[in-house]
């Protein structure tokens, strides 16, 4: 799905940290979960409002906010007055257009990325925005859509034995972040999968369709690179991070995400070249099948031409033409009319053209 | 349009900070508006003189003068002498083809760019530019042409209750900014838009006036990503400067506008990539239609050649061809001649030209 | 071979540091061989468990412990806890998709990349995960298959009279990259054997087959070279290490390593631009075998449509036409016959057609 | 105009300063005019010797020395000598392939690069080598040719009324690069427009002589880019130097030309893009015109084929053909003569073949 | 001359310093010669054995040991031993393989380079591996071939006056080093007037040679190119380094080999892109061509088969044909057959095609 800006000119003129929601509005309700936990407890509840937050944030124990849905802007609002969150960082949270970016505050930082999940038609590609807010022992996460993708996490939380719920609101984040790379993974798969389905098609019976789904996957590729390459640099922003928010000890799983990612943009830019490749393999394909159809055209015309040529010569009407009178005339001809297209078939052989 | 430098001759051999309009005239006029503001007061008036905005110097409101055509030099150069301006400032302000770029100076800094539209015929781009000095209390902003460009920022302005209004000279630079970069979005937009037109007319029905319009759009996207690139030099040189005249908390709102122009430098890019494969979609398409013509032909001339041939002999004139008095002669022809190209048609239906 | 990433998936959602095999398992067993070594000794052993490999932690001796098949995980959990390896990295041994990288840790660094060798068909490459953990006096080695990619290593220490066996664990995992480094060259030759064949083929007889071999050179370069430049980075990073584990004398034969790995990058880099120039002449080769195609054609039809349209002249039943009734009218004729196409030919000829 | 190496031979082997010249010799005899001036008197005169130069070292003022025509070999040697000039430098100024550099030295600054003008003929660009010394109120300039180029520096010399002529050297020589660096955009702006008449040119005539001119202006693009870019390091060598004869307020003009420098490289860049569009453009129209001349001959062909057939059968002469006794036969023939290319007409019409 | 890794394989299992020959041996035998000089004194001599180089270590003057031929492994070994060099080093100069690179050890530098020159046949390239170790006083230069590249170098020593003779080793390794550049402008030459031969050939007479031509230059390039781009990074290292060995007043002189290698890498990207853009036209030439072979297949066939057709019809055999009997019929039918032809041969010159 092609992103589009045509909702950006409903924000020009308005103030910065102006809270509109800007892009497509994919859910319209928010469903709000918190998972609230330390090495021995684990409290899940879905809340309504602000009001059931604020309690956890005079506990020492980790808190997570997981927002599925943009639409309640007021919620977003409240969060930001609360939790003293910076109206640019609110902003940008609404409007779903951002640019994969880490931004470091003091109290906390905030790391927006998209979702990318292949959608149920054959090429489409569908993008949701993921903000990501890590504050001391708080984490909230911003999604546009009411989807699984966090389901891993949640069953990790629960299943943990003391490491994971041992550790602060970093390692959440990792754990978030880690599970949305994971999930590139599984589409670049999908992607190189459609690549060989096309590949295949082109080796054996090539349409102008085929044409079609190359240039999909490659406009797709297009969006897929850039939501996934300035992951890097979101990844090292947080490697170079002197945050105290983030303990020397979790750095080293960030670390490892960022190599996830390395890989992923790899894996990209060769599906890419290899998409480049399938295009030469059409273009040539529609060449070489052009001639053949003029291979056919040549030997059918070349053997025939000369043929009628002679039937036309005693099809004349001259008094004095001597042949049509000679008793083998006819029959001569015959040998003729045999000879000549062996004669060419010959030829057309040696030339490999049959 | 594509930007010329045939004007730039005018000025070889002058001194530098010649005073010359360089660069073709929008407005020969100049229309100089002055808003004043601090937090509890606003003034808006039109003003005609240098005179009139000099007494704003002394006061310690924010004073934006916002002066919309080059035509009147006199203006600019007393500007220059009463603010204390470089020449070679003044003369980059009505030199028409710079590059954007920000140049920091110890009592202002001053800041260009262009401003980038749709023009009202189909495919385009204007530009004007658009040049901004930041002094201590006053903001210049010098454009080309007379539009409703800033339109916002004025209203903003006399809507804003406090934050905006108490806010500093740098603040209302970075919302004059940020409303020039958020014109580029419905700008790429606009040309994403034109882009599908263009992607639609080639699956449907490619004219050679669409490889017309490929070639402008590429044309046009070579000119605004000219325009667009170095900004991001520029944001770079405004987060980096350590002017006193940019304050620490406003830096944050600077860096949102970096972000704007990563996102519209990408997208920029992307639109590129997607022209390009236009052409590819487009020279495809010519091979498709030459293999289509070139299938019709052979399928045509196969058939009816060797028939031909067949004619020609039973019209030959020999004395001696048996076959011409057999009773079923001609009917039995006809079955050939029905026949080879039942046959010929079953080949080519196999070979899939049908 | 084309890297999959669809095991990936089985790994979502499971903490990190989980052991998990993942990517295809090539071996399901592992053979594990210890040899330990000093100036004076030299012992090799084939082990079956992590407590016959504990003792020679005690000892001054260098002990290189290679595992060939990943398929006992418990061993490498067995390892991990002993050696106190931090558990992401024991995750990225048995996860077969790393990027090369070099990860350096207080007690040990942990280097991973590629082994390449041609498969046995004709122009498959094969790829096998080779990780290396170099501690104080160990290092450990762990490769997918069981081959003899190790063997020249053996056969040095067991040759060895002092150089060799008289350095560290340092050295030990020198002498074992740059087996792996020297292997690529090797590839690289074979790979540029098959250009140079697939361009004499070209020259010679192109089929569609000649084709297919340039896309699936072109596919398993893109490969290689993903494999192989990232070395660049893990060298640089050896180089650069401050690690005690890597002692000053040994660096210089790292920088070995590092100019073979620039120059095996160059040429694999010169490959693909040969690569791209083998496209190229396909290319042509189909057009100008197009040309000829329609040159035989048009030769025949300009030189016997004309002359057939004459014979069809005289094949006419008007009543009134003189010509039929001239002695001399069909010997002129075929004067005319002959005429004709002498005069077409030496047309083509000077057209350089024949 | 292709620059040429084949005269570099002649150096080969010879000791480094050896003042030899280099390259076409373009003027055989050297011109030498100096300008010596201060805020209050400015003197012109042309000279023969560096007898007659020498005195103005003494002198407060600064002195311009203007040598147009690299034929006098001694008089360079001669100015090494008096002027303490590097040997290297002396070799450089008479060897006319320098690329674009700058040498800082403790006495002097050594700057040199190309004179670019559209040649008289339509498409040739004419180079020249400029080397500039730039001493403490001395500025020397090596030309090779003697042109207008630096008129327009004289005139606003004599033209002053203080603030040129009460600088010092560095302004001068600041002038100069600017004078050079403006003619450049006089340059790009007609090859900006030859690209234009091609383009027209490709979209109404296209000939063979056009893709000519299109490779002409690729190629001086080439050889245009190459003299411009390494300006770039050029100034920004001058803007990072600390050398004492460069004053801290002349810099500010120096980035300005170093501004006009982007521009004019990036400008390159988009002409470059526009003529590897245009080969785009006759490509495709080569291409289209060939689907026209196919459409042509395939209607042709498909219309007269299957007519002609149908006369074929009706011109043999069997015995038994009752078609032949009818009375309405003939005409009913031509009743389908003019049916079936009806037919196909529309056919043809419905494919947008016509 | 493609570049060989296949007898690498050789290598692959030795210790890292074992003397081994590794690449082509193009010549089986070394030839020593000893040029020992000072300000006053000259000294030239072929010696055989190490033992003859041994007593100029002890003296002032500089030596220059220059060995041409690297089939003398034990001599090599023997330098090695007395002139306390790096094994490692000693493997590189045996192995032709080398990408030029600068080391830098306490007591020498060793430099890699190649020496190109064009073959006695019409494209080939040759490339020698030469390996410069320059000491205190002591330059040894190792060359593949026994050739007249250095005589320049030697007879400026012989014919020095003093400059030359009384600079050290470090002077001398850059007359070396620039000499061989200078060999590459010689070489960068007569490939550009290859260039310009082939485009020649391309627009009066293209065959298939011709492209196999460009291929031959194309493949060339980037080998010339893999040779000369690490040139820079060489020359870096040098102007960098702060080795005794290098004196502060001879880096002015390397200074200057660096310009000349950013020169010719600039040359040769420029004749990189000169034959991109002949395949284009060699492309674009085909298809000219076939649009001419079309167009006058297309002329003849619409001119004659319409003619044909008419003939067609009047050689029916229909009872009732009543133009047959008309006086005048096949006259008119004349004016028919010369009508028809000119109007179609007016169309076509309408239509540009004649």
């Amino acid at each position: 799905m092609v992103e589009s800006f045509s909702s950006v000119s409903r924000k020009v003129g308005l103030p910065p940290g102006s809270l509109v929601h800007i892009g497509e509005m994919l859910e319209s309700e928010a469903r709000i979960t918190i998972i609230d936990y330390n090495k021995d407890t684990i409290e899940e509840l879905a809340v309504e409002s602000i009001e059931q937050i604020l309690p956890y944030r005079d506990q020492d124990t980790v808190t997570w906010v997981n927002i599925e849905g943009l639409g309640n802007i007021e919620l977003i609002g409240a969060i930001g007055e609360h939790f003293n969150i910076h109206p640019l960082v609110l902003e940008d949270i609404l409007n779903t257009h951002q640019r994969p970016k880490l931004e470091e505050y003091d109290d906390y930082l905030y790391c927006v990325l998209k979702g990318i999940a292949l959608a149920e038609g054959r090429f489409g590609v569908e993008y949701e925005q993921i903000s990501i807010l890590i504050l001391n022992n708080f984490v909230f996460t911003f999604k546009e859509k009411q989807d699984k993708l966090f389901e891993p996490v949640k069953r990790r939380l629960r299943a943990s034995k003391g490491h994971f719920r041992s550790q602060g609101a970093d390692y959440l984040s990792y754990v978030v972040l880690d599970t949305i790379v994971d999930s590139y993974f599984t589409l670049q798969d999908s992607l190189d999968e459609i690549v060989d389905l096309i590949e295949e098609e082109l080796l054996t019976d090539p349409t102008t369709e085929t044409l079609t789904n190359i240039q999909t996957v490659k406009r797709e590729l297009i969006y897929v690179r850039r939501s996934v390459s300035p992951l890097r640099e979101l990844l090292n922003a947080i490697l170079r991070s002197e945050s105290p928010l983030l303990q020397e000890k979790t750095l080293i799983y960030f670390r490892d995400i960022s190599d996830h990612v390395l890989r992923i943009s790899e894996a990209i830019e060769s599906t890419r070249d290899m998409v480049a490749g399938l295009l030469d393999i059409y273009i040539t394909g529609i060449s070489n099948k052009m001639n053949e159809i003029m291979k056919v055209l040549t030997v059918f015309a070349s053997i025939f031409i000369p043929l009628t040529f002679i039937t036309g010569i005693y099809g004349m009407n001259f008094e004095y033409m001597p042949e049509l009178k000679w008793k083998w005339g006819y029959p001569l001809l015959w040998v003729t009319f045999l000879a000549i297209p062996v004669m060419l078939l010959i030829y057309f052989k040696k030339k490999r053209w049959l």
